[in-house]
């Protein structure tokens, strides 16, 4: 039951619901003239339904706030609609109600809803001495995308189509929880700095082995195009690839959605290669957004 | 299971989830100068809490995303935390989750949602000829204290608290679906309005008797104090009180949260005292929220 009425009614066959809210503002996380309306939306809706899949949930639904000045084109707003929806149904989950209002500058604020379907939440400080780190998705796809544009770069065209509309790997958060994950978390402001999140949180020391980590020919491509040693960087620190961290107890089954990239030990922090990794460049909620654009 | 993880877990015993989402933009829905960090935060609260006790649900939880200037003080944004949480207090919820976001102005993103404890959700849609209407809340409380601020005046002080800070009767919306409510709707925009909503969505003509409506001495000392000849426009059309229209069917026995003041009839439309009310004077979202201001 949706659109319409003073509150949408969805579905919680499990008993509780997963719930994540996000702001986007125009200038701060999105430019009209670098972004498809239909890309915004795709974005939006993907940074909020990965936040449910980094639970362990099934995505459900989607709550839209959309602020915006009065001379907005409605042809804009039905795209970025468009970009919502389309974003919705790769994770199985629909736009169920919203808000519009009058604001100085287009503003979003997304919620999304999940569902556990009988399994436990997979929080972040669930991570022990001994489990395996693990990575579902391609982290640094989208920096490197970035870096084209500011490059005037528009190849390889995957890697600017990551940036403007990342895609999540969304059944791989259910399916950590049913592999018996005991932390994980949504890469979105770098991985390093993310699975620091779950080292804290969690109490212990992880290690990353850095050639481990998911690389390809379009990063590698990419980096020779902008004039870098490599692609390294880019992996440890992109944001907004919305890729997902996770530890597992040692021995699990992974499927190929995982790929094992690193060991939680006892201790603090993250270190990468055996070096405590302290460089903080991973994406900060008011500086890095203030200096992206 | 709430701040601090990717995602807020929240009870769903009924096995559905109630959700509603509201976008609040300064400078258009409140002014800093206006109202208090705590008054916004419980305003903001208390206008989403009541959309969820509008389809007949428990309110359970908040997400909150706050998206401010980076100059704005830390108190600020603390006392707003204090209101959002009072309110969500007398609501029987709590705040589970948010996002902070750095913008040009102070937006708020509120979503609220609610459990249906096993009954049905009453929707716009379900009024039928022979229906009573009914009232809870006080409308026209919050115009009126807006109009005294606009006149320079601070009493009679219930009136411009209830502007600043309004208090639905949250327990009436559950109680209308116990009680087999046919169609509700939470008052934001102004009675007759909002009421016109459930004529349209149900099909029906609804008939009001405004000496029926709650007055009050408050409300009459409040007419005088600005020179009008009476409190009825603020009753039929002031917004923002976030009391509860409903309907219910006849005979139905209403306890002291409900006042009987109409009745659905065939047809279509509002009949305020055997006349069609043709006059649009509720809050509309681009137009009067620019102009109020």
């Amino acid at each position: 039951m949706g659109i319409g009425d003073d509150a949408a009614v969805l579905s919680a066959p499990d008993g509780r619901v997963v719930a994540s809210t996000d702001l986007l503002v125009e200038g701060f996380h999105f430019r009209r003239d670098w972004s498809s309306p239909t890309e915004i939306g795709g974005k939006a809706a993907a940074q909020n339904l990965a936040d449910i899949a980094a639970m362990g949930a099934v995505p459900t639904g989607l709550l839209v706030g959309l602020a915006t000045p009065g001379d907005l084109l409605v042809t804009w707003a039905e795209d970025l609609a468009d970009g919502l929806a389309q974003e919705c149904a790769r994770a199985g989950a629909a736009v169920a109600g919203g808000d519009i209002s009058a604001a100085p500058v287009v503003m979003l604020a997304i919620t999304a809803l999940g569902d556990m379907a009988g399994l436990a939440p997979v929080t972040r400080s669930g991570a022990r001495a001994g489990d395996v780190l693990a990575v579902a998705g391609t982290p640094g796809h989208s920096a490197a995308g970035l870096a084209l544009l500011e490059a005037g770069l528009a190849e390889p065209a995957c890697l600017v189509a990551a940036h403007r509309w990342p895609h999540p790997d969304y059944p791989a958060g259910p399916e950590a929880a049913r592999l018996g994950a005991t932390s994980m978390i949504d890469v979105s402001d770098g991985f390093v700095q993310d699975v620091g999140h779950l080292a804290e949180q969690s109490n212990v020391r992880i290690d990353l082995e850095s050639a481990r980590m998911p690389d390809d020919d379009a990063l590698r491509a990419a980096a020779r195009a902008v004039g870098r040693q490599d692609s390294l960087d880019w992996i440890l620190t992109g944001g907004e690839d919305h890729a997902l961290a996770a530890t597992f107890p040692q021995g699990t089954a992974l499927s190929e959605h995982w790929t094992v990239v690193g060991r939680v030990n006892d201790g603090r922090g993250v270190w990468v290669d055996s070096r405590r990794f302290e460089r903080l460049s991973g994406w900060t909620h008011f500086r890095g957004s203030n200096t992206r654009y």
